[in-house]
């Protein structure tokens, strides 16, 4: 089996699954007030603030425990947005689902939102951006590092200058994708949301790190747990498995980081000779003396396979156990690829699209494999549309 | 340790936390297209039918998968709530606060809330509560088993006779402290609410029986997962352990309610004899030619200890490794007791009020050891209240 789709989920590790197992000796209700509750709402807490300094997040910052991170960019969207009809909520085009399909229920709602346009190569347009912030700019979202392309933002120096424009604007971004696969800063952003099965680590747990906790309003009415943003029972084992992967994540980011660029760089170079390939994915390293463009993270490739079919193209490789992915798997219902559009690709760009996704265990020989097999699934596709005259 | 909070949560059977290790392989995201993940998916879907029969729901009802209660009934509630001024949402005053403070929310949002009251032993005033069903009535929600004493509300006829008044008005109960612990029945309900981590299961998954899935609206937005009313990536593993629980829960249903009957009645004798101490719950059996008194839980007793403050209780029996609850442990800032309040205690049997909750494995010493400890905390705390001329 070769599993090349890991932006969609990874393996967890076996050491988490087994912390997790240990954990359940703290199966006890962190909100009682007996003394192991006591204790472990204690090591909750200390969970808490590790993350936060692992992430790189402000002293006074916090993080909210959350199931997944598609409910965390729920709770952070649904903290900013407002009855006030000046206000002004902008979303880059390359928002994943749970960032998209929430705002556009907003302009539906009759909200000002407005989305930011993506360049070619599949960075968030900076300068239109910028153009787009005045004093009624209440929120700017903009994705870390896509899942469609792995194209990276520079998020960072994007708040900094927002805030530049408008000090009260509040900047989100989605570092689902980011973190452990490149470095990241959030010195200027108010949200961050990362997830735990993206880093090796179980699914059930994820969260966001919030800047300023007043900033956020309450989600889910109940016990009044998570400072009342999100109630319900403190699940104590799946934080403490949070905590350790986000670690994990932190500390071997760069060395992993290096075994992904060499793959990728692999790769790209095997799938150099089909013909008609077109590669969505920008350029690994950032540009010089751009301020936007910090190159792609090396964990995610997008290629286009062009007059194909990339689901027959899935299913064939699927049959041999290579599993990749058709853009982004998060979205249970695909209808188009939203990302590649807002880039301007064909429809058969769109059509042809597969997304190769790496993590830390993927292996050069699973590389090559997975491009030799590849070449004889396009070669014997295109041979058959050759014999119906249809390539 | 003897610990008697179960109402609050439960140790995990080590057959659960083995089969959540199991099923890691299972870490596939069930919404790609390729082989394993279309297998997982399928299993998924056998898993929410196998919840959907073990509840005995409807044929054409449905399971929604949570990572708790609390978020699921509030999905209930945002989906039945809508901007028609004339419509009218009724909650029974035993709610537990992930449906009661989203009700308060809505009173204060201007909604037309309503509370039905609650008898002195306990039950939702059904009478009170039928006269307050019209042609406008949008929703009702009874919790089936009260978390605070374990009366037993019979909602399944409550469902029946609110539906002869007016049949478009849609009946939730929150099931968390019945399934596996009293019989139940969902033949009239719309929506029933139930949880992991209060069957011997695992925190992070729980959910409800739809009666039918186009009642509900979206509650978090992003890649359409679970009928598009709860985005984010399907949490298989989980999943299957919640149907695992489920599943033990109701083969052994009557098994473990005669243990616990058992224990409760023993319980009950060795408190007998304490001075000044009033028993909150209702009468173990249901009324005879009552329709609404179902009983009483054998796995919850409240309990006031007259003139004592509870909290000082709680913390001396915590010192001997026994730990017992006061009233909902759910909510993370506790203010006074809505339920007993609702019940019309005196201030004195809100203060002394203590919850002890029991599990299958409870054991008849641990009754017997419990009983007498409490018996030496109440008369120290009394003799030291007695020499300060407090009692």
């Amino acid at each position: 089996m070769i599993f090349l789709d890991n932006a969609s989920t990874t393996k967890p590790d076996e050491q988490i699954i087994n912390n997790f197992v240990n954990y359940q000796k703290y199966f006890f209700n962190p909100g009682a007030n007996y003394s192991p509750s006591v204790f472990i709402n204690s090591l909750v807490e200390k969970a808490r603030a590790e993350i936060v300094r692992n992430l790189g997040g402000s002293k006074n910052g916090t993080f909210i425990f959350t199931s997944s991170s598609s409910i965390a960019n729920n709770i952070i969207i649904n903290s900013v947005v407002s009855n006030n009809k000046n206000e002004e909520y902008i979303f880059s085009s390359l928002e994943h689902p749970s960032v998209m399909n929430f705002a556009t229920k907003l302009l539906q709602d009759g909200k000002k939102v407005l989305f930011a346009p993506t360049t070619s190569d599949g960075f968030v347009d900076e300068k239109a951006l910028f153009s787009m912030i005045n004093q009624n700019t209440k929120f700017v979202s903009v994705i870390n590092v896509s899942n469609e392309t792995g194209a990276c933002n520079n998020v960072n120096f994007i708040a900094k200058r927002i805030k530049e424009i408008n000090p009260k604007t509040l900047v989100h971004s989605d570092g689902v994708q980011a973190l452990g696969k490149v470095e990241i800063n959030l010195e200027n952003l108010d949200f961050y949301t990362i997830s735990s099965h993206k880093i090796y680590g179980l699914k059930g747990v994820a969260g966001f790190y919030a800047k300023n906790v007043k900033t956020l309003k309450p989600f889910v009415f109940g016990g009044e747990q998570e400072f009342n943003i999100l109630s319900g029972t403190i699940n104590a084992p799946m934080i403490f498995c949070l905590r350790d992967s986000v670690k994990d994540a932190v500390i071997n980011q760069k060395e992993n980081y290096k075994h992904a660029l060499k793959l990728n760089m692999l790769l790209r170079k095997k799938l150099e000779d089909i013909e008609n390939l077109v590669i969505n994915s920008p350029s690994l390293e950032a540009e010089n003396n751009s301020t936007s463009n910090f190159g792609c993270s090396p964990y995610v490739l997008s290629v286009s396979v062009l007059n194909l079919n990339a689901e027959t193209l899935q299913n064939m490789l699927s049959e041999k156990e290579i599993y990749i992915g058709l853009g982004s798997a998060c979205s249970a219902k695909k209808s188009g690829n939203k990302v590649l559009e807002s880039m301007h690709k064909s429809k058969a760009e769109i059509l042809g699209n597969i997304r190769i996704s790496l993590s830390k265990n993927t292996t050069t020989e699973e590389i090559e494999t997975f491009a030799s097999e590849l070449k004889l699934c396009i070669n014997q596709l295109r041979e058959k549309l050759k014999w119906k005259k249809l390539y």
